[in-house]
């Protein structure tokens, strides 16, 4: 038996998101049909990030095992030649047996696009979050740097979630511009849930003088979800990266 | 009655072309729809061209009689509100009765998008030609400047089509480059059924070596179809602006 690590790219507009659910068509299922159109196997498979209905990726990495002779690199054109245009794997290679998509992640990146201008936003409307209004960039940029470092997000994490450890690392925030987008980058150690579109969310806040940049370290001090931003549309989001 | 002028963004490819078909959702039916939806009124409308299928917009030009009290520049927000968002109204405003959006024009300029490498194809995979392959930039800059000026184009219509008169002016013929993007801009007074997709795939075989650019020349002198490049996809075009 091979283990295979591979990286996928996928616009998640017509997606239920990437977990497996029942009657509903969702990356991960669309993976594991192609899997088996091409292997012969039935598998199962693990990834690094659980991406939520409408959120795309540009370096998603699954991981799963097989029996079959298709050499390692090959899998990624294989699985292309039954995959439907919306998902691409980019690359694939063997790995130790014991390799985790997501426990061994030692940070992601994310990427948060919005759309500034009204000529083209057609175009964008599924790629990104349409948001013609003014943003003061200097407070952005302010209030960005107080995320990094190592807090309790539980005021950045949509309610109802399950998890208790609410203590997360965050390596790179950073707003970047190139008329018509500016878009944010935000890399940290792990992610809950909706956290980078609740941070988002709060950085357009800011830019809209509703929050000052000194507050942050106060909210996430306070730890209230309904004193932070709204969370943003899903298809302004990207899983950029994993780094291992 | 009032005439209003109207320029229209879209993305073509879930539409059946612009014209209006029996049975067939098409850009056309979406807009008097809209229109209808907005006004009360079953109207008609001109366009600047007939984009066919998968074929996209930046800067269509339609014109449409109304005797509505919608002020002439409410008709863009208006109809926007109606549209699908794949197709957004731009800008509308009041013109005289007897203005006719494709007679009247003096010039069109159409965009060719190619998508030149393999990450990140997926989100441009309907709105760009995806085209990984070497290309000869200096043969293709030499090819395209001998399409400029006043030329029989029979040679680069589709077969079948009914026009008369083969005689067109192309202004401008270039081609620019940001990877991953390579770009045709083609801006002339008229244009043959799909004379740009041809031109482009013409000149994609000049970045192939498949065709010299001095031959273009003689290939337009010739007036043979079998002789020039294929009609690359609907995918990768965009009537950019019309010019009056």
């Amino acid at each position: 038996m091979t283990r295979i690590k591979a990286i996928v790219e996928y616009e998640g507009t017509h997606y239920h998101g990437f977990q497996r659910q029942p009657g509903l068509v969702t990356i991960e299922s669309t993976l594991l049909q192609a899997l088996e159109k091409v292997t012969g196997e039935s598998t199962r498979l693990w990834a690094a990030g659980r991406t939520d209905a409408g959120v795309h990726a540009r370096g998603q990495v699954i991981a799963f095992d097989t029996n079959s002779t298709i050499p390692p690199e090959r899998f990624a054109p294989a699985l292309n030649s039954v995959l439907p245009s919306d998902i691409r794997m980019l690359q694939s290679e063997e790995v130790r047996l014991d390799f985790h998509p997501r426990y061994h992640a030692r940070a992601k990146l994310y990427r948060y696009l919005l759309y500034r201008q009204e000529a083209g936003r057609t175009f964008y409307r599924n790629l990104s979050y349409y948001y013609p209004y003014a943003l003061d960039e200097g407070a952005i940029k302010e209030a960005a740097a107080h995320f990094v470092g190592t807090h309790d997000f539980r005021a950045f994490c949509a309610s109802g979630s399950q998890v208790k450890d609410f203590i997360r690392t965050i390596f790179e925030c950073k707003v970047n511009q190139k008329p018509p987008f500016l878009w944010f980058d935000i890399r940290g150690d792990g992610f809950l849930y909706n956290m980078v579109r609740i941070i988002v969310g709060t950085l357009l806040a800011v830019g809209n003088h509703r929050i000052r940049p000194a507050e942050i370290e106060q909210l996430l001090r306070l730890g209230r979800r309904d004193k932070v931003g709204s969370t943003v549309p899903a298809s302004g989001l990207y899983l950029m990266k994993v780094f291992y």
